[in-house]
């Protein structure tokens, strides 16, 4: 078998078990709990590895206020003294299965929803969404987000896990998520940046747990107005989902298959299934988008976030063309997302058999982006992202589309033709 | 001012009042307590007015259900019996407000659902939806079906109206089902024959209530898992919407807008708003489209039900290009009914100022069917529809689209230039 046909097979076996992993949500714990070696004084970020001379403002900012969550420092220039001095451990979210929108910060005493891939034995792990605004994975860290913190670890956590409690007891083992995406893309949305048709139907699965589960009725009305507010709430659970297809596909020799893309706010790294966990880094470019009232182009921060874990598993910015409704959110034209998303079948493996897109014939998403496929085409991904003010502190002034710098992909395929001796 | 000119007033006035009329959810009651003169021996139905004689077998099957459900007969037979002597009063449901999807037979005892328009202060009615498959409105009358009914009222009645009362306590006007159409459509639903969205936001709205309202833990839950189970469980309520919508543009003199389109199985017919209540009926056509297994097109009953009302308002059929997952349910290419929803452009007065589709860039629907564009340009309206079988006791075989009979338009505006002295 020659070179060609080797990757082609790897190729084949990374997008199928791409396309045939599952995702169940089938837990919730404190971090600290579930990560091995999560330590007092070490927090998560989304991304490649970074240090803090290096983080970018909305990264500082939520690395100051996890700091203050939980109890290291009281004052935000006391944790960034700490941080400053190298006293924090900082390590990225992807390295331990986790996946944690814009800055990512997750801090040990923080909650984790537990995603778990029956078909390949897989876990993957997401903080819970803190909502839209002035919030710690956009970089602000004022008393009211580090309070909304404690709130989501106090009364949101007891009560989801009532809840997963009941549904497994219920002899399921745990609740579908996958088949929420699969759902909502026939419902306008691309499960990255529009989310509320997937927030809806898990709050139609969650219901009947929620009402027969036992927990207190002003929690349960809290929460669930928490929720039914909050529309982000579960592009968490759909980056989790994601982040288990991919992983599914991961650490294939010979594959070209790009399985973790992810932003720090200062580079966007790529993972290559056939090159292991080795994080392919390049500058991260800014996006460009539609900013809140009062803010502009100017105040965005570079690119952040591991929820490119969408687009890297074939929906977000890969299925847009089945959420019209998101020109309203990222800016655009109709048309020109559909065209945009046509784009990416030049890049992919192949057509997802599970994430369809209603508009296009129920043409399968693009899935599987294939590095030789970029520089061949000279075509990078597009991904749809929210857009994070560059200073810390402040918090999300926008979203809009982004493109991966080429570079990204020349370098990879270098390493790529290294490690197999090309 | 010419006629020309009165007639574009009168019908911008209903095109507005189209538009701005409101939608809210405010009750629900017993039939004989909120219609006026609704006695026993009386049953309503779907459509222009009819007799035993000429109506069709889903009609006759859920006239004969409605008869056993009021205890007026115990077996079919003396059901039908009664019903062929004319002892049973048939009226027509648009005659009291009421619209109800296929056979629409609504019976003294069954709950209605109350809908109000806060704008024009119109009310209308709608009765609770079985779910799919063997139900009273596809013609079905068996046992399970009467039993379906009777636990409506007994079981989904209290706790929907618990959840109303609840909804009113807490300072609101009842719930803004009008704006749950307006999401609905930006979420792959027409509001027609694709509810799936309008459903789980209408279970978004009520949960907390449901949650409060101090029902039973059980009952609670059995109705949840019944309307969270039964995707057409809001198409009545999108219909008692589009009632209220076509309602406030009614009755105005000159005006050459349709305010109903109603079918029973045997004939279709329709208002104008400037002809008042008169029915203006022709042979109603049968639709074509995907049928169940085991069913073909020569088992399909020509078409029936209120339903289609929601295309008079502006949504089903005349959205279509909102909800591309229908081809699955109705047939056809997602191509087709996109160009088929943008030839309702051609025949109606203007694009929806609330209901919009982000295909089309977030163009409003085609809104108000203007007699005279019909007959001008030879197009008719395009109806998204449930097939019932032709024989009573038999159900659903199937959905797809139909095409009114241009006869139809040339018969009103006949009545129309009679009335005006044309």
């Amino acid at each position: 078998m020659g070179l060609k046909e080797v990757i082609e097979e790897a190729n084949r076996k990374a997008f199928n078990r791409l396309n045939e992993a599952s995702s169940y949500w089938v837990d919730i714990d404190i971090a600290y709990r579930v990560i091995e070696g999560f330590k007092d004084y070490m927090l998560l970020h989304a991304g490649p590895p970074i240090t803090w001379d290096r983080a970018s403002g909305p990264l500082r900012g939520a690395l100051i206020g996890a700091t203050i969550y939980e109890g290291w420092a009281e004052k935000p220039g006391d944790a960034e003294k700490l941080l400053r001095r190298g006293e924090v451990l900082l390590e990225p979210t992807h390295k331990h299965g986790i996946v944690a929108p814009m800055a990512g910060v997750v801090s040990p005493s923080m909650p984790l929803m537990i995603f778990y891939d029956r078909v390949y034995g897989n876990r993957s792990y997401t903080n819970l969404n803190e909502g839209l605004g002035k919030v710690l994975r956009y970089g602000a860290y004022s008393r009211d987000v580090i309070d909304r913190l404690v709130w989501l670890r106090e009364k949101v956590y007891p009560v989801l896990k009532a809840v997963i409690d009941d549904v497994k007891s219920d002899n399921r083992e745990g609740l579908d998520f996958k088949n929420i995406i699969m759902q909502a893309l026939h419902m306008g949305d691309e499960c990255h940046n529009r989310n509320i048709a997937s927030n809806t139907l898990f709050l139609r699965e969650i219901t009947p747990y929620l009402v027969r589960a036992g927990v207190d009725k002003s929690d349960v009305l809290e929460v669930y107005r928490f929720i039914a507010g909050n529309i982000t709430f579960t592009l968490n659970m759909s980056m989790a989902t994601a982040k288990l297809l991919t992983l599914a596909a991961h650490n294939i020799e010979y594959s070209t298959i790009v399985t973790v893309i992810s932003r720090n706010g200062t580079e966007v790294g790529i993972w290559v299934s056939g090159l292991g966990d080795e994080w392919i880094t390049a500058p991260a470019p800014t996006p460009k988008g539609v900013f809140f009232p009062g803010y502009s182009q100017e105040d965005a921060n570079p690119d952040i976030g591991d929820s490119s874990i969408t687009e890297t598993a074939g929906f977000g910015g890969f299925a847009m063309a089945s959420a019209p409704a998101i020109v309203n959110y990222i800016g655009g034209s109709v048309d020109y997302l559909v065209e945009a998303n046509k784009m990416m079948y030049e890049i992919t493996y192949g057509e997802n058999k599970y994430f369809t897109i209603p508009y296009l014939g129920f043409r399968g998403t693009p899935t599987g982006i294939d590095i030789r496929l970029v520089l061949k085409k000279g075509l990078v991904p597009v991904i749809n992202t929210g857009i994070a003010h560059r200073e810390p502190g402040i918090g999300q002034v926008g979203a809009g589309i982004v493109e991966l710098p080429l570079d990204l992909f020349k370098k990879a395929l270098r390493r790529y033709a290294e490690k197999y001796g090309l």
